[in-house]
Protein backbone atom coordinates (compact mmCIF):
# COMPACT_ATOMS: atom_id res chain seq x y z
CA UNK A 1 0.00 0.00 0.00
CA UNK A 2 1.18 3.58 -0.95
CA UNK A 3 0.42 7.04 -0.14
CA UNK A 4 -2.61 8.30 -2.53
CA UNK A 5 -2.95 12.13 -2.43
CA UNK A 6 -5.97 13.70 -3.90
CA UNK A 7 -6.29 17.09 -5.88
CA UNK A 8 -9.27 18.74 -6.00
CA UNK A 9 -10.16 21.28 -7.75
CA UNK A 10 -13.38 23.64 -6.83
CA UNK A 11 -14.00 26.36 -5.40
CA UNK A 12 -12.42 25.84 -2.21
CA UNK A 13 -8.63 24.96 -1.09
CA UNK A 14 -5.43 27.00 -0.08
CA UNK A 15 -4.45 27.09 -3.41
CA UNK A 16 -5.66 29.48 -6.00
CA UNK A 17 -5.79 28.83 -9.62
CA UNK A 18 -3.89 31.70 -11.80
CA UNK A 19 -3.80 29.97 -14.70
CA UNK A 20 -4.97 26.48 -16.90
CA UNK A 21 -3.32 25.44 -19.99
CA UNK A 22 -4.37 22.53 -22.17
CA UNK A 23 -0.72 21.62 -23.87
CA UNK A 24 -2.49 18.50 -25.46
CA UNK A 25 -5.34 16.69 -25.64
CA UNK A 26 -8.46 17.32 -23.70
CA UNK A 27 -8.01 19.67 -20.92
CA UNK A 28 -9.77 20.16 -17.39
CA UNK A 29 -12.77 21.92 -16.24
CA UNK A 30 -11.46 25.54 -15.32
CA UNK A 31 -11.80 26.16 -11.57
CA UNK A 32 -10.81 28.54 -9.10
CA UNK A 33 -9.12 27.03 -6.19
CA UNK A 34 -7.10 23.45 -5.53
CA UNK A 35 -7.13 20.97 -2.10
CA UNK A 36 -4.45 18.42 -2.00
CA UNK A 37 -5.04 16.11 0.95
CA UNK A 38 -3.71 12.43 1.40
CA UNK A 39 -6.98 10.77 0.16
CA UNK A 40 -9.03 8.56 2.29
CA UNK A 41 -10.59 6.13 0.15
CA UNK A 42 -14.19 6.74 0.48
CA UNK A 43 -14.79 7.70 -2.71
CA UNK A 44 -16.44 10.81 -1.89
CA UNK A 45 -17.86 12.66 -5.04
CA UNK A 46 -16.00 14.92 -7.05
CA UNK A 47 -16.48 18.75 -6.40
CA UNK A 48 -19.20 20.74 -7.49
CA UNK A 49 -18.29 22.30 -10.97
CA UNK A 50 -14.86 21.00 -11.03
CA UNK A 51 -12.62 18.14 -11.13
CA UNK A 52 -10.63 15.44 -8.58
CA UNK A 53 -7.51 14.10 -9.43
CA UNK A 54 -5.64 11.63 -7.81
CA UNK A 55 -2.09 9.56 -7.63
CA UNK A 56 -0.13 6.75 -5.31
CA UNK A 57 3.45 8.06 -4.08
CA UNK A 58 4.94 4.52 -5.51
CA UNK A 59 8.46 3.16 -6.10
CA UNK A 60 10.86 4.56 -8.80
CA UNK A 61 10.35 3.19 -12.13
CA UNK A 62 13.67 4.53 -14.08
CA UNK A 63 15.64 5.94 -11.51
CA UNK A 64 19.11 3.97 -11.09
CA UNK A 65 20.84 3.93 -7.90
CA UNK A 66 23.12 6.43 -8.60
CA UNK A 67 20.78 8.91 -10.24
CA UNK A 68 18.50 8.21 -6.74
CA UNK A 69 21.52 9.11 -4.60
CA UNK A 70 22.37 12.30 -7.14
CA UNK A 71 18.89 13.45 -6.04
CA UNK A 72 18.69 12.70 -2.38
CA UNK A 73 21.63 15.08 -2.17
CA UNK A 74 20.08 17.82 -3.74
CA UNK A 75 16.14 17.81 -4.20
CA UNK A 76 13.98 19.65 -1.09
CA UNK A 77 11.11 18.79 0.35
CA UNK A 78 7.84 20.13 -0.64
CA UNK A 79 6.33 22.98 1.52
CA UNK A 80 9.13 25.17 2.05
CA UNK A 81 7.63 28.48 3.60
CA UNK A 82 8.70 30.88 0.80
CA UNK A 83 7.89 28.67 -2.32
CA UNK A 84 4.47 29.67 -2.40
CA UNK A 85 4.24 28.99 -6.13
CA UNK A 86 2.63 25.96 -7.50
CA UNK A 87 2.12 24.12 -10.96
CA UNK A 88 -0.03 20.74 -11.29
CA UNK A 89 0.61 18.67 -14.48
CA UNK A 90 -1.38 16.15 -15.47
CA UNK A 91 -0.16 13.76 -18.31
CA UNK A 92 -1.47 10.74 -20.19
CA UNK A 93 1.39 8.88 -22.37
CA UNK A 94 0.26 6.84 -25.23
CA UNK A 95 -0.69 3.10 -25.31
CA UNK A 96 2.59 2.62 -27.55
CA UNK A 97 4.13 3.64 -24.78
CA UNK A 98 3.22 1.33 -22.34
CA UNK A 99 3.27 -1.07 -24.72
CA UNK A 100 7.37 -0.65 -24.63
CA UNK A 101 9.61 -3.48 -22.43
CA UNK A 102 11.39 -1.84 -19.38
CA UNK A 103 14.84 -1.15 -21.18
CA UNK A 104 13.23 0.54 -24.33
CA UNK A 105 11.03 2.92 -21.92
CA UNK A 106 13.91 3.60 -19.81
CA UNK A 107 16.26 4.46 -23.26
CA UNK A 108 13.96 6.76 -24.10
CA UNK A 109 13.49 8.70 -20.48
CA UNK A 110 16.84 9.06 -19.84
CA UNK A 111 19.63 7.82 -22.51
CA UNK A 112 17.79 9.69 -24.90
CA UNK A 113 15.47 12.33 -23.32
CA UNK A 114 17.78 12.79 -20.30
CA UNK A 115 15.00 13.47 -18.22
CA UNK A 116 16.38 13.14 -14.69
CA UNK A 117 19.30 15.23 -15.94
CA UNK A 118 17.45 18.21 -17.12
CA UNK A 119 14.80 18.08 -13.98
CA UNK A 120 18.96 17.97 -11.81
CA UNK A 121 19.54 20.98 -13.50
CA UNK A 122 16.86 22.98 -11.43
CA UNK A 123 17.44 21.61 -7.98
CA UNK A 124 17.25 22.56 -5.57
CA UNK A 125 14.84 25.98 -6.82
CA UNK A 126 12.13 23.39 -8.02
CA UNK A 127 10.92 21.16 -5.59
CA UNK A 128 8.68 18.29 -7.16
CA UNK A 129 6.32 14.74 -6.25
CA UNK A 130 5.24 12.74 -8.49
CA UNK A 131 1.69 10.84 -8.23
CA UNK A 132 1.12 7.81 -10.39
CA UNK A 133 -2.33 7.28 -11.27
CA UNK A 134 -2.04 4.74 -14.32
CA UNK A 135 -3.36 1.73 -12.38
CA UNK A 136 -6.19 3.66 -10.30
CA UNK A 137 -9.04 3.88 -13.02
CA UNK A 138 -7.98 7.70 -13.32
CA UNK A 139 -8.12 9.85 -16.75
CA UNK A 140 -3.89 10.27 -16.59
CA UNK A 141 -1.16 8.23 -16.10
CA UNK A 142 0.89 10.56 -13.87
CA UNK A 143 0.07 14.21 -11.72
CA UNK A 144 3.46 15.86 -11.17
CA UNK A 145 3.86 18.43 -8.41
CA UNK A 146 5.96 21.28 -8.39
CA UNK A 147 6.37 24.45 -6.03
CA UNK A 148 8.91 27.08 -6.48
CA UNK A 149 9.64 30.64 -5.21
CA UNK A 150 7.89 33.63 -7.44
CA UNK A 151 11.35 34.26 -8.48
CA UNK A 152 12.36 30.92 -9.44
CA UNK A 153 8.84 31.07 -12.55
CA UNK A 154 11.37 31.85 -15.56
CA UNK A 155 13.60 28.89 -14.43
CA UNK A 156 10.43 26.68 -14.07
CA UNK A 157 9.15 27.82 -17.74
CA UNK A 158 12.83 26.98 -18.89
CA UNK A 159 12.53 23.26 -17.62
CA UNK A 160 9.17 22.36 -18.90
CA UNK A 161 10.45 23.72 -22.28
CA UNK A 162 13.22 21.40 -22.15
CA UNK A 163 11.17 18.44 -21.01
CA UNK A 164 8.47 19.15 -23.68
CA UNK A 165 11.22 19.27 -26.17
CA UNK A 166 12.42 15.83 -25.43
CA UNK A 167 11.98 12.39 -27.69
CA UNK A 168 10.30 11.12 -24.70
CA UNK A 169 7.27 13.85 -25.14
CA UNK A 170 6.09 12.62 -28.14
CA UNK A 171 4.64 9.92 -26.35
CA UNK A 172 2.54 12.27 -24.27
CA UNK A 173 -1.32 12.10 -25.66
CA UNK A 174 -2.56 14.56 -22.89
CA UNK A 175 -1.30 17.39 -20.76
CA UNK A 176 -2.61 19.97 -18.73
CA UNK A 177 -0.85 22.69 -16.68
CA UNK A 178 -2.29 24.48 -13.84
CA UNK A 179 -0.45 27.43 -12.23
CA UNK A 180 -0.93 28.26 -8.51
CA UNK A 181 -0.35 30.92 -5.84
CA UNK A 182 -0.36 29.40 -1.77
CA UNK A 183 -2.83 32.25 -0.37
CA UNK A 184 -2.13 32.62 3.49
CA UNK A 185 -5.08 31.96 4.74
CA UNK A 186 -7.25 28.63 3.52
CA UNK A 187 -10.87 29.77 1.80
CA UNK B 1 -6.25 3.30 -17.29
CA UNK B 2 -5.39 -0.30 -16.89
CA UNK B 3 -7.87 -3.67 -16.47
CA UNK B 4 -8.34 -4.50 -13.07
CA UNK B 5 -9.11 -8.01 -12.05
CA UNK B 6 -11.23 -9.04 -8.89
CA UNK B 7 -11.14 -11.80 -7.44
CA UNK B 8 -13.50 -12.48 -4.72
CA UNK B 9 -13.30 -15.80 -2.22
CA UNK B 10 -16.71 -16.93 -0.55
CA UNK B 11 -19.15 -19.44 -1.58
CA UNK B 12 -19.94 -18.85 -4.93
CA UNK B 13 -18.30 -18.64 -8.08
CA UNK B 14 -16.69 -21.11 -10.64
CA UNK B 15 -13.35 -22.51 -8.87
CA UNK B 16 -13.36 -24.77 -6.14
CA UNK B 17 -10.69 -24.41 -3.39
CA UNK B 18 -8.99 -27.51 -2.76
CA UNK B 19 -6.36 -25.81 -0.30
CA UNK B 20 -4.53 -23.03 1.20
CA UNK B 21 -1.33 -22.82 2.47
CA UNK B 22 0.03 -19.43 4.08
CA UNK B 23 3.61 -19.83 2.85
CA UNK B 24 4.84 -16.51 4.91
CA UNK B 25 3.26 -14.13 7.02
CA UNK B 26 -0.59 -13.69 7.90
CA UNK B 27 -2.99 -15.77 6.03
CA UNK B 28 -6.57 -14.97 4.27
CA UNK B 29 -9.83 -16.67 5.23
CA UNK B 30 -10.08 -19.84 4.49
CA UNK B 31 -12.99 -19.71 1.80
CA UNK B 32 -14.90 -22.33 -0.32
CA UNK B 33 -14.93 -21.18 -4.09
CA UNK B 34 -13.29 -18.30 -5.80
CA UNK B 35 -14.84 -16.10 -8.19
CA UNK B 36 -12.62 -14.30 -11.02
CA UNK B 37 -14.43 -11.09 -12.81
CA UNK B 38 -13.19 -7.48 -14.26
CA UNK B 39 -14.05 -5.04 -11.48
CA UNK B 40 -16.80 -2.45 -11.83
CA UNK B 41 -14.71 0.15 -9.68
CA UNK B 42 -18.49 0.37 -7.23
CA UNK B 43 -16.61 -0.70 -4.15
CA UNK B 44 -18.72 -3.46 -3.53
CA UNK B 45 -18.74 -4.64 -0.23
CA UNK B 46 -16.55 -7.91 -0.04
CA UNK B 47 -18.35 -11.36 0.24
CA UNK B 48 -19.82 -12.69 3.29
CA UNK B 49 -17.28 -14.22 5.31
CA UNK B 50 -14.32 -14.35 2.84
CA UNK B 51 -12.36 -11.50 0.81
CA UNK B 52 -11.88 -9.77 -1.72
CA UNK B 53 -8.60 -8.97 -4.02
CA UNK B 54 -7.74 -6.59 -6.67
CA UNK B 55 -5.19 -5.62 -9.16
CA UNK B 56 -4.31 -4.24 -12.59
CA UNK B 57 -3.07 -5.96 -15.52
CA UNK B 58 -0.33 -2.88 -16.03
CA UNK B 59 2.60 -2.22 -18.20
CA UNK B 60 6.16 -4.91 -17.69
CA UNK B 61 8.08 -3.51 -14.80
CA UNK B 62 11.38 -5.72 -15.38
CA UNK B 63 11.21 -7.50 -18.49
CA UNK B 64 13.43 -6.61 -21.07
CA UNK B 65 12.30 -5.96 -24.94
CA UNK B 66 14.35 -9.15 -25.67
CA UNK B 67 12.91 -11.01 -23.00
CA UNK B 68 9.31 -9.91 -23.85
CA UNK B 69 9.81 -11.36 -27.73
CA UNK B 70 10.98 -14.94 -26.12
CA UNK B 71 7.65 -14.60 -23.70
CA UNK B 72 5.14 -14.10 -26.18
CA UNK B 73 6.69 -16.92 -28.45
CA UNK B 74 5.77 -19.41 -26.15
CA UNK B 75 3.63 -17.71 -23.78
CA UNK B 76 -0.42 -19.38 -23.78
CA UNK B 77 -3.89 -17.55 -23.31
CA UNK B 78 -6.02 -17.90 -19.83
CA UNK B 79 -8.61 -20.14 -20.22
CA UNK B 80 -7.37 -23.05 -21.95
CA UNK B 81 -10.43 -25.43 -22.13
CA UNK B 82 -8.26 -28.52 -19.95
CA UNK B 83 -6.38 -26.30 -17.96
CA UNK B 84 -9.14 -26.45 -14.86
CA UNK B 85 -6.30 -26.85 -12.63
CA UNK B 86 -5.74 -23.32 -10.78
CA UNK B 87 -3.46 -21.09 -8.25
CA UNK B 88 -3.82 -17.47 -6.91
CA UNK B 89 -0.88 -16.30 -5.10
CA UNK B 90 -1.03 -13.02 -3.39
CA UNK B 91 2.56 -11.81 -2.36
CA UNK B 92 3.85 -8.66 -0.61
CA UNK B 93 7.32 -7.74 -0.44
CA UNK B 94 9.16 -5.07 2.10
CA UNK B 95 9.75 -1.49 2.19
CA UNK B 96 12.86 -2.43 1.71
CA UNK B 97 12.50 -4.00 -1.58
CA UNK B 98 10.48 -0.76 -2.81
CA UNK B 99 13.64 1.32 -1.06
CA UNK B 100 15.58 0.07 -3.95
CA UNK B 101 16.21 1.83 -7.17
CA UNK B 102 15.17 0.14 -10.81
CA UNK B 103 18.61 -0.85 -11.69
CA UNK B 104 18.87 -2.69 -8.08
CA UNK B 105 15.37 -4.50 -8.31
CA UNK B 106 15.40 -5.52 -11.56
CA UNK B 107 19.23 -6.99 -11.15
CA UNK B 108 17.98 -8.81 -8.24
CA UNK B 109 14.79 -9.99 -10.13
CA UNK B 110 16.69 -11.03 -13.32
CA UNK B 111 20.33 -11.67 -13.38
CA UNK B 112 20.82 -12.72 -9.53
CA UNK B 113 17.44 -14.50 -9.38
CA UNK B 114 16.60 -15.23 -12.77
CA UNK B 115 13.18 -14.54 -12.13
CA UNK B 116 11.91 -14.98 -15.50
CA UNK B 117 14.30 -17.50 -17.07
CA UNK B 118 12.93 -20.21 -14.24
CA UNK B 119 9.29 -18.90 -15.58
CA UNK B 120 10.29 -19.59 -19.04
CA UNK B 121 11.27 -23.04 -18.56
CA UNK B 122 7.50 -23.93 -17.50
CA UNK B 123 5.90 -22.70 -20.79
CA UNK B 124 3.98 -23.38 -22.68
CA UNK B 125 2.42 -25.30 -19.68
CA UNK B 126 2.33 -23.17 -17.03
CA UNK B 127 -0.21 -19.93 -18.02
CA UNK B 128 0.47 -16.88 -16.05
CA UNK B 129 -1.39 -13.21 -15.39
CA UNK B 130 0.51 -10.70 -12.63
CA UNK B 131 -1.91 -8.32 -11.63
CA UNK B 132 -0.39 -5.16 -10.18
CA UNK B 133 -1.88 -4.26 -6.37
CA UNK B 134 0.35 -1.97 -4.26
CA UNK B 135 -0.73 1.37 -5.43
CA UNK B 136 -4.19 0.45 -4.84
CA UNK B 137 -5.03 0.30 -1.00
CA UNK B 138 -4.62 -3.41 -0.75
CA UNK B 139 -2.99 -5.81 1.65
CA UNK B 140 -0.70 -7.85 -1.05
CA UNK B 141 1.87 -5.84 -3.72
CA UNK B 142 1.27 -8.70 -5.87
CA UNK B 143 -1.55 -11.11 -7.37
CA UNK B 144 -0.01 -14.14 -9.58
CA UNK B 145 -2.82 -16.49 -11.72
CA UNK B 146 -1.46 -19.85 -13.19
CA UNK B 147 -3.34 -21.92 -15.20
CA UNK B 148 -2.60 -25.59 -16.04
CA UNK B 149 -3.51 -29.18 -16.73
CA UNK B 150 -3.73 -31.51 -14.25
CA UNK B 151 -1.05 -33.61 -15.05
CA UNK B 152 0.97 -30.55 -15.39
CA UNK B 153 0.67 -30.15 -11.45
CA UNK B 154 4.32 -31.57 -10.25
CA UNK B 155 6.06 -28.77 -12.94
CA UNK B 156 4.14 -26.07 -11.32
CA UNK B 157 5.60 -27.20 -7.33
CA UNK B 158 8.58 -27.44 -9.10
CA UNK B 159 8.73 -23.90 -10.51
CA UNK B 160 7.25 -22.41 -6.86
CA UNK B 161 9.93 -24.23 -5.34
CA UNK B 162 12.34 -22.82 -7.61
CA UNK B 163 11.31 -19.40 -7.31
CA UNK B 164 11.11 -19.84 -3.38
CA UNK B 165 14.74 -20.72 -3.24
CA UNK B 166 15.87 -17.03 -4.83
CA UNK B 167 17.74 -13.94 -3.42
CA UNK B 168 14.48 -12.07 -4.47
CA UNK B 169 12.15 -14.45 -2.47
CA UNK B 170 14.29 -13.28 0.97
CA UNK B 171 12.32 -9.48 0.36
CA UNK B 172 8.75 -11.40 0.05
CA UNK B 173 7.22 -10.68 3.85
CA UNK B 174 3.38 -12.29 3.61
CA UNK B 175 2.59 -14.82 0.44
CA UNK B 176 -0.30 -17.31 0.40
CA UNK B 177 -1.30 -20.09 -1.71
CA UNK B 178 -4.70 -21.09 -2.94
CA UNK B 179 -5.26 -23.57 -5.46
CA UNK B 180 -8.18 -24.06 -7.10
CA UNK B 181 -9.95 -26.46 -9.75
CA UNK B 182 -12.71 -25.40 -12.42
CA UNK B 183 -16.02 -27.24 -11.96
CA UNK B 184 -17.94 -27.55 -15.32
CA UNK B 185 -21.36 -25.85 -13.62
CA UNK B 186 -20.73 -22.76 -11.91
CA UNK B 187 -22.15 -22.09 -8.55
Amino acid sequence: MTLRILFEGGRTGPWRVTGTRIVKGIGLAPVDRLAVSVADHKGTPAPEAGWRLQGACSNLRYTTSSESQALRSIQPELGRGDANHATLIPIRKSQAWWDLAQDERRAIFEETSHHTKIGMRYLPAIARRLHHSRDLDEPFDFLTWFEFVPGDEPAFDDLLEQLRATYEWTYVEREVEIRLIREARAV
